[in-house]
């Protein structure tokens, strides 16, 4: 959805017990909150209660800096992770990007169009190809080259950058480069990928090669955050589209663009939202 | 969702304004239901609430016979519309088919397998070739048969059957008699067409033969309740095909049996499952 | 394409060279054929020439039994794979169950509509289950128990059926006993099976289960030619559909059997009308 | 698909008859064209014969210049109607556009890729909104401000430019104005629009609004070319998408500018690579 309007997000993840949404509606109702949007799911085989509550923060005493410590009465007790996100404090993006620009390109276009729920503040390269793109839509563009002998220094110029940016959430749009373990300990389920292929299939290098050489009738693309596993991470989304014989690997890897972008941007937008809860190396997404 | 467990289902529609989740959700905690599944929307443009609520009510005191004068003290005060549902009382549902039998067949082999969460009673045609099938499924099967002079007759036939039945739901599964306004009050949103295009484009007679006419390139089939209106009423599901020029009219006719019968078998399910809520011809769906 | 009228079908694989075409074109244009449908491909991977060629036999001299001796002027210079087919001869069909029924309803059911270019011969378990459904539809019904020690004897009754009847096509219909080498190499592309997942993803056994765990957004069904190797065959068809959080395993193999019965009627579809031609363990579509 | 490599392509429609194939393949094969790809279809209801035959020029004698005259041997005989077209010789187009910048941008993103079977020569709009854009491309940018009263004034610039840039496609990526049935003339099948809803159903203005207030579940867009007849010429290609109640028309607006980028992008390509035929209001798509 479209959110133009001021509001207020909580995602709320804890053991599941009777009574969790009466004391947390109940607490929102108490402090003036108008709940906009709310969804429930309790996940019985692991005995988890998750929640997402959107409410019009506007005749509410509840603000970033106070929410923490009046919800802790609920919280402690229940023993819950919670994150709230207030619409006016936008999550701080960072676009990786080696030289294939169309992931790039769609998520600066959607930017730009204001469909996505964030500010995208700078994007990052290995390469200096995407520069004059990223210019045009009057964004920063950092190139570290990243060679073998030289990637442990690399990723500290990186690391760098997205403390003096305060980067909440990395965007790997076809970044070509393996993140060390290291790194990705730094911003767990805040960088997202998109993988080539409909995951599990053709984990790993050259996927449309792959899809082409099996034959194939639908490809796919795949959303996922990073974890330390190459490819193993969370699904957040997927997209698929059918192809025949007549598509040689140059058809595949063409309208495979289209749908990286379009799963790529998706996963962004439901980021950005605050609609992924991720744990048992699957995500939840409360729509 | 499967749901082969005991459970309750509310479904709430009232006048938005704060404080409706928590004054639900701490009725049902008080009376001891431990919440499955939940989901609220809010109609901002109308100003309506809508939830739906699935809780387990082994542990709970509330029941069919006692929820409504227990509830009355929040459903009075806030103006709801509300309907409880326990599964232990399967909604009861009657088949209305002609000559065309794949949406029938598809219906009859889902109930079988279990798959939909209510009883089918009976199946009713206005010509005799059902039948076979119909017993197949060791179901009762009526014949009436409808003539331009004695519609209103064979209707009130047909009401009597449905009342000596208890019918809750009227499910028209290619049923190619119009019914009348007078049957139709009698079963607000209770009666489900399919429609066997996709709904605006080709209301009316021989939608195949149109399609074909206008060279689309995709075709659909849409399930809807019924209202006095003919394939006007609130759309509940839409199934849609890719389709080309090769495709003559009787492939298109073909290709659509399989979207009618997924189409219609959907909006069924989701009626069952006391997920759909219809106003202002258009329907909600609480998944 | 529905055929209701008499057509003849011929399916060509050779080397690619200038020509072909027109020589194949000009015999049946000498032997008064007037061509339907045709659609020829080039693999310049291969080096190959693929082509079906559909024509209206009323008005040629060319039949079953004459063709070959005629058509080998040009076959034999050519080095030609050919295969004709006169649409009055109906290619032999033996569907082979267990347990699960959906795919063998769904096959039955068009077979009753005539929706599928061929006939449906017999049906074959390693259960008696299936024994009512395919009475109803006034099917021959064979029951062969397959036990772990008894294995190739069943199987040698099963050929002997298949030799009885003059099968033609053997289609698994969700069958869960693994044919051996030696069944399988007795018909070459003349096995179709359907595996429960978006292969080649989940190969093997408990395909939901993998999926469930692995948090895909997308599950799949996908018919393929049976070869010595498991799940390894060429590819014909494969069907998918966005599942959530909220499907549970049993959720996801409700679903997956609508995608099943679609991927699997399509691939015998397809197999009916000759329009597939498998090679390199890949299929070609001639649509 | 990708056509790195020079080839020539012929497409032909006349009345359908016997050894039409043969006769069209033998010329090509004593020309010394080797075939790369052919697709013929038989329109039975018109008793029309439709051909798409692509070739290898490099060994071949037919060009641009001779082959009107070599094949009219052929084609007189056979009232042809045809077109030849060598890859050497790009179709030139022009895209119209006027606020709304989502489908120029992802046609010019697609042409830079070279995923464009042709080249866009220039970009022209009522508005000077997309000039940055364009520029961007290093593709020259007109303004051709459109009034009530200077209608007929603008055309004729319009005009102009399309004639001194020897313009042979129009794509209109949401350009707002109608274009008379004088200027449509002079592009008879060579205007391409897209219209951002499922045709038939809400021609006209305000679609999203209307499918929004009617409510639908999928949403579409159709690209087709343009006639006299508002939104009734032939369909080249439809998109749909889901939605649900939780869509407001501005989320029907947002998600459909994807739908509408990849309606029209994909009926360009289809045209610049000549592979749709238009009569009696409907196209035929050879692939």
């Amino acid at each position: 959805m479209i959110q133009k309007k001021r509001s207020a997000t909580l995602v709320i993840t804890c053991p599941d017990r009777k009574g969790l949404v009466a004391r947390i509606s109940s607490f929102l109702f108490e402090h003036g909150a108008n709940i906009l949007h709310s969804q429930q799911h309790q996940d019985a085989e692991n005995g988890l209660f998750l929640m997402r509550t959107e409410w019009d923060p506007s005749e509410s005493d509840l603000d970033q800096q106070n929410f923490g410590s009046l919800f802790s009465t609920i919280s402690v007790d229940m023993a819950m992770s919670w994150k709230v996100s207030f619409s006016d404090v936008k999550t701080r993006v960072a676009i990786f990007v080696s030289k294939f620009d169309h992931c790039l390109a769609d998520l600066l276009y959607r930017h730009r169009m204001g469909d996505l729920n964030g500010e995208i503040v700078l994007v990052l390269s290995n390469h200096p190809q995407a520069r004059t793109l990223v210019e045009f839509y009057r964004l920063p563009f950092y190139e570290i080259p990243v060679t073998a002998d030289q990637k442990e220094r690399a990723e500290q110029s990186q690391l760098d950058l997205m403390a003096k940016f305060q980067i909440d959430l990395i965007v790997l749009a076809r970044y070509m480069q393996v993140l060390s373990p290291n790194f990705v300990h730094q911003f767990p389920h805040r960088i997202i990928n998109i993988h080539h292929s409909f995951l599990p299939a053709f984990q790993g290098a050259k996927p449309y090669h792959r899809a082409f050489q099996r034959g194939v009738k639908i490809i796919g693309a795949t959303s996922h955050y990073v974890t330390e596993d190459l490819d193993e991470g969370p699904i957040i989304h997927q997209d698929v589209v059918r192809v025949s014989h007549r598509d040689q690997i140059e058809d595949l890897v063409r309208r495979g663009r289209d749908l990286e972008s379009m799963a790529l941007s998706r996963a962004v937008q439901l980021h950005l939202e605050h609609r992924i809860v991720a744990y048992d190396n699957k995500t939840v997404i409360l729509e």
